[in-house]
C-alpha cells in the first residue's frame, strides 16, 4: 500500500512533535517541511527532509498538516485546499470553529480536497468524548476541567504586562469547569512586584478567575509541557438519573496535539471532499491498521 | 421534521429501558413493540402502545431496536433487514462481532437498510473510547476493568450448578483487566454448601479468576442494576512516552444500554446502507439536535 504523503507546514513546538508522530506511523511519510525561511538551519532533526518555502517544491502532497498559530490557519488552509491539497489543523478558538468550517468547506469541496479542523486534544479528541457523553446521558451537565498545565494564551497575556520579562500561567482545575491561575513572573530589573500583580489581576484574561502572581528567578526553570484534562458528565439516560461519566488525561501537550493531527491527516484521506470537525468523522478512520483487525481488537 | 419511527423487538429488561430512552428523545417515536405473545398483558407502561407478534402490524418502521438475547440477534436482524427495515442491537459476544458484521452487511446493502451492531456500552460506547485511546497513543497497553456490577453470564453459570436456587455473580475490578468474582448463592433446601462451592470454583466461567462463593438468604435482596467500567491506556504519542488516558463510568447498566441503542438507531437513519459497528460511525450522527449547534457546543 502506498504511504500517505504528508507535508508539515510551520515548525514550532507542535511541528516538531507532529514530525515525530508522522515518523512513528507506518502508513505515512513526511515528504517535507514548509517554513517561511525555506531553511532547516540549526534544526538537526530536519536534515533528512526537504525544507522549502513553497509547498510546490515538495512534489505530490496528500495532506498538509498546518502546525501554525490558529490565527494563520484560515489563510494557509485556503491556499492549500485551492491547490487540491487536503489540510488538517488544531485551530483552537472555540467560538470561531463553525465560521471556519463554513469558509473552508466549499473551497475543499470545489477542489476535491478534505479539511479536518480543530484537531488537537481540546478542541479535538476531547470533543469526541464530550459528544459521546452527551449522547450517553442526553440530559445533564458536562464540565471540562483543564490542567494542571501551562496556558499559552494566559502566559502571553501576563508576559505583555510592563515590568514582566517572562511569564508562565499554569491552569489549575478547581472543578465544575472553573480554574485557578498560578502566574509565575520573571520581573525586569527595578520593576515593581505590586504594580505587576495589580496589572495582571486587572487583565481580562485573569480578572474573572482566582489568580495568584508569584515572582520567580527563572521561568525557564519551570518549563514543563505536561497538561491534563478531567471531563465529567452527570446526567440522565432515558429516565434514569445519576449516570456518572468521566474522562481523564495526563499528557505531554504538544506530543498529543501532534498525534491528533496525524490521526486527522489519516482520516482526511478517507473522507469525501469537504470540511469536518473530529466529531463528524468515524474514529476508525483515524487509526492505522487493517479495518477488520481493528474491529476485532477494539470493538 | 418527521420523527423516526422505532419498533422495539423484545421486551425484557433492556427493552423496558430502551422504551424510556425512545420516549425521552424528541426526534423519534415508538410505533410499537414486537413480542412473541403479541400481548401487553401485565405490563402497564405498554398500554399506550401497539403490541404485535409480527412487525407488519406496526405499519411503517424506520428502525427496529432488537432488545433480544445476543444469540437471537442474527436471525432477527436478517428478518427485518430483508424487509428493508434497519436494525440495531447490543450483540455482546466479542469474538463473533466481525462474523455477524460480514453476514448482515450484504443483506442490509441489498435491501437499502442499515444495521448497527454491538451498540451497548461494551461493546459499544466503550469501543469508541478504546479506539480513540488507541489513536492517541498508538503504542502501549489498554485495560478494560469492569465493575463493580452483576455479570449476567457468570450469574447464569452459577445458577446452573446443582443445589443453587438463585445466584448473583458480581464482577470486581482488580486492575490490569483482571477481575474477582463474588458469587452470591441462594441454596436449595438441604444442598451442601461445600459441594456447591467446589462446583462453582471448577466451572470454566470461574476457574481462571479469584472467586468467592457466599451463601445468602435472598438473591433478590441484593438486586442492583448498577455497573461500571474503568478503561485505561498508558502509551506513546509519536516518540513521547507515559501518556496517561482513562475513562470511567458508574451507571445503571440496562438504562445505558437502552440509551446507546437509541443513539445507534438515530445513527442508522443517517448512514448509507450496510452494517456498522459504533467505531465506524461519526459520533455526531448519534446525537439529537441541530448539527451546527452540536458542533458549536461540543467541539
Amino acid at each position: 500500500m502506498e504511504k500517505l504523503k504528508i507535508a508539515i507546514v510551520g515548525y514550532g513546538n507542535i511541528g516538531r512533535f507532529t514530525l515525530e508522530a508522522v515518523e512513528a506511523a507506518s502508513d505515512m511519510e513526511c515528504v517535507g517541511v514548509v517554513r517561511r525561511s525555506g531553511s532547516a538551519e540549526g534544526i538537526p532533526e530536519l536534515a533528512p527532509y526537504k525544507v522549502v518555502s513553497d509547498i510546490a517544491g515538495l512534489g505530490k502532497v496528500d495532506v498538509a498538516i498546518l502546525s501554525v498559530p490558529s490565527r494563520s490557519v484560515e489563510e494557509n488552509s485556503l491556499k492549500y485546499l485551492s491547490q487540491g491539497i487536503s489540510t488538517v489543523d488544531s485551530f483552537d478558538i472555540h467560538g470561531d470553529i463553525c465560521a471556519l468550517r463554513a469558509k473552508l468547506g466549499p473551497v475543499a469541496a470545489a477542489h476535491g480536497a478534505v479539511s479536518v479542523i480543530s484537531a488537537g486534544w481540546d478542541p479535538g479528541s476531547d470533543s469526541i468524548v464530550r459528544a459521546l457523553m452527551q449522547g450517553l446521558a442526553p440530559k445533564g451537565i458536562s464540565y471540562t476541567n483543564f490542567g494542571p498545565g501551562r496556558s499559552m494564551g494566559h502566559s502571553v497575556a501576563a508576559k505583555a504586562v510592563p515590568g514582566v520579562r517572562d511569564a508562565l500561567s499554569v491552569t489549575i482545575p478547581v472543578g465544575t469547569g472553573l480554574h485557578r491561575r498560578m502566574v509565575y513572573v520573571e520581573l525586569e530589573d527595578g520593576a515593581s512586584e505590586a504594580a505587576v500583580r495589580e496589572a495582571i489581576l486587572a487583565d481580562p484574561y485573569f480578572c474573572h478567575d482566582e489568580t495568584h502572581v508569584i515572582p520567580v528567578e527563572s521561568i525557564d526553570a519551570l518549563n514543563d509541557m505536561g497538561h491534563g484534562v478531567n471531563l465529567v458528565r452527570k446526567g440522565v439516560s432515558g429516565a434514569t438519573h445519576n449516570q456518572l461519566l468521566e474522562f481523564n488525561m495526563k499528557i505531554n501537550n504538544p506530543a498529543l496535539t501532534g498525534q491528533v493531527l496525524v490521526m486527522a491527516a489519516r482520516a482526511a484521506a478517507r473522507q469525501k471532499p469537504g470540511c469536518y470537525t473530529m466529531i463528524e468523522i468515524p474514529v476508525i478512520d483515524m487509526l492505522e491498521g487493517d479495518r477488520e483487525q481493528l474491529i476485532k481488537t477494539l470493538v
